[in-house]
């Protein structure tokens, strides 16, 4: 029997030919990655092992995203310690105007390339999956082993294989897809699986509606997304990274637990209801729901593609009066690319506050944060209860269309509604 | 005796031919301007009044600036209750998307003309004497009594005359004027009197070096800052304002308790150290002083001019790595502004973080909290014990030319030193 990507990926990462699902294994690490806020409790478990250096500074990342620019002094002092590890050990480290989302930021910095095993001390590590690395969220204890040491452990998940056919509707995008998906599988119905994403409409796919997708694999609670490399990741590679890589292709006879089927023309944009992300409907069956914030951005969709797709809504349009639109590009670059395309402009001219890169509103930490009874579309990953703000606060998932369109409406709308 | 431009106001606004100093009159006031800090407790007071409706919604103007988008639950419900009192009452109100720092958006918008009597509760209230207006900041309480009635107390203050005369330095803006003036002052060397600013090295300046010394009148704890009305001022105010305005001028026998007299061709860039407003030093006599941060931005030099000398001076530079420059445009104009003459993307490609318009970190409030020991070097306006975070960090005062300087060299710069 054959073997997965992933099972592929991990069994050359731990020196085996062969691993099965269910499997204990040492893997060595390509990239240990640490925020602001999981970084300081890290480097705190790494003091106490005794360790006087990292295993290889260019194989660490640290990028303070989540309370930058500093919103108090606790964040500051957070943010300090990260900044003062990083220079004391040589790791690769982003600056605040120098920084981006930490999942936008490493792929376009061509840190991560196909093949690679990466962990981060964040859940939505599992976004690099999207180039056919495998890639996973791990606690900051983990994340100071593997800075000390360069391994991690793994139980090898098993696979569940995601099959997309048809030709896409129209303003239905990467987060349409994923938002369906979980909705079909649940919040836990690939608890510590691997979700692979085939099939002919993924290859149809960007690779920014691709990072979308893999971001939210554990939205479902998966180990890992990943996706097949194509001409498209290697055309994504060029002139970002010159590290080689291997791509690795699940086998013909690999071993799935599950396989879904999804015709892909079926699905409309979707909107993930409070408080999971799985309570997913298509947008005609909405209804009327007035909303107070929207928010087009985080490490889900703030990269190029969701901001033009932003923008073709909002060109000309303005703001519905009672609510606030934020608009948060990924990266300096992304943020620089949207100036040059007029992006920027577009959203000004209609009445948005654009934001320095940074996680902010998604998990509530600033740049956003709800007040009680208020309701907001986002485009990030989490709707749980209190994730934006006050626990008696709404947040609806949705892709940059459905979100650009309904901070024109003041409740959420279909972008034909407002076209 | 004649009056003076401040008298002239009081007096016209109390329904008086003549006011001495020292007298107490009550006067209708043209604007009352409250914010997210100071509104809401305003508000409050302004329902235990008993009172339905304000005095006239077209004369009062909330804008919630200092912690938006808000940066946490407490912040939002604030921002909640005054953007709920503000439809209630169909005052003039600015959302987060639409507004800019309150100080820098009323004169933009056109709110404030020549001979107005503006009250606001906010310290930097002052700020719109560049227009010949009287302008000073008040109380919650204040400013809730004024929603009732329109009217507020004032006993009139004594005039102060500022002089300039000769010719700027190369790099010597309204900032280095206001700077040295309240070096020579002191902190409390105008309290409670007017101070006016006059002479041909004012007639040179732009309306946005006048804002900047107007803004900062407070900190020499003058109750407003005054400059005579001329054609550059009323280009300003043509298309921005349809309001009729009368010009007050400073009888040539006026009274002034002082006058002092400044040859601005002797004035050096000027930097304030901690932590006093008042004491300055020429940029020659600083030394060395690393600096992690610097921000660029707030009611005092957030504007366009500011901008335009922060980006002539990092156009194809890069920031010192060991230093976050924040960049904060005043008002969502003067950002669009900024991208069309490409100054943001210069911004951006030397490593800095642009921010939506907030007061931020200017008070420690958010987008850039000092931690401990940090030093910035910041184009604000106070640089007070843990004004911008931790008690034991360290504000240094400047212009927007040696604080872009500082952000390329890392430490306190003229800005010769990387031309």
């Amino acid at each position: 029997m054959g073997m997965t990507m992933t099972e592929k990926i991990l069994a050359a990462h731990a020196g085996l030919e062969k691993v099965e699902p269910g499997q204990l294994i040492s893997c060595r690490i390509d990239l240990a990655l640490g925020n602001d806020i999981t970084a300081p409790l890290a480097i705190k478990e790494f003091r106490q092992l005794g360790i006087e250096k990292v295993f290889d500074p260019g194989r660490i990342v640290l990028v303070p995203d989540h309370f930058t620019p500093n919103k108090d002094i606790k964040s500051a002092e957070q943010a300090k310690l990260v900044r003062e590890f990083a220079r004391e050990q040589g790791v690769i480290y982003y600056e605040v105007g120098r920084l981006g989302i930490e999942h936008c930021l490493l792929p376009e910095e061509g840190l991560v390339v196909p093949g690679d095993l990466i962990i981060g001390a964040d859940s939505h590590t599992c976004t690099y999956g999207a180039l056919g690395a495998f890639a996973t969220g791990v606690g900051s204890t983990d994340l100071a082993a593997a800075m000390a040491t360069g391994e991690c452990w793994f139980r090898v998940p098993e696979s569940i294989k995601l099959n997309y056919y048809g030709r896409l509707k129209p303003w239905v995008g990467g987060k349409d897809l994923i938002l369906y998906t979980i909705g079909d599988l649940g919040v836990d119905g690939a608890r510590y699986k691997a979700l692979e994403f085939t099939g002919e409409a993924i290859g149809e796919l960007s690779l920014d509606s691709r990072f979308t997708m893999a971001n939210m694999a554990i939205e479902a609670g998966a180990k890992n997304g990943i996706f097949p490399v194509d001409e498209k990741t290697e055309r994504y590679l060029e002139g970002r990274t010159k590290r080689p890589y291997r791509i690795y292709q699940s086998d013909p006879d690999a071993r799935y637990s599950e396989i879904r089927e999804y015709d892909v023309s079926k699905i409309e944009p979707q909107v993930a209801f409070p408080h999971l992300p799985e309570n997913t409907k298509g947008i005609s069956e909405v209804g009327e729901i007035k909303i107070d914030q929207v928010v087009i951005g985080s490490c889900t969709n703030g990269r190029l593609e969701d901001l033009r797709i932003a923008a073709k809504i909002l060109k000309g349009k303005k703001v519905h009066p009672e609510v606030r639109l934020i608009i948060i590009p990924g990266t300096q670059k992304i943020y620089a690319q949207a100036i040059e395309e007029g992006l920027i402009t577009i959203f000004i001219e209609a009445g948005a506050a654009i934001s320095t890169p940074t996680c902010g509103p998604c998990l509530g930490g600033h740049m956003g944060v709800l007040a009680k009874g208020e309701k907001a579309v986002a485009t990030t990953n989490r709707n749980f209860v209190g994730r934006m703000g006050h626990p008696e606060s709404e947040v609806y998932l949705a892709g940059p269309a459905v979100a650009a369109a309904s901070a024109i409406k003041g409740r959420i709308a279909a972008p034909e509604e407002v076209l």
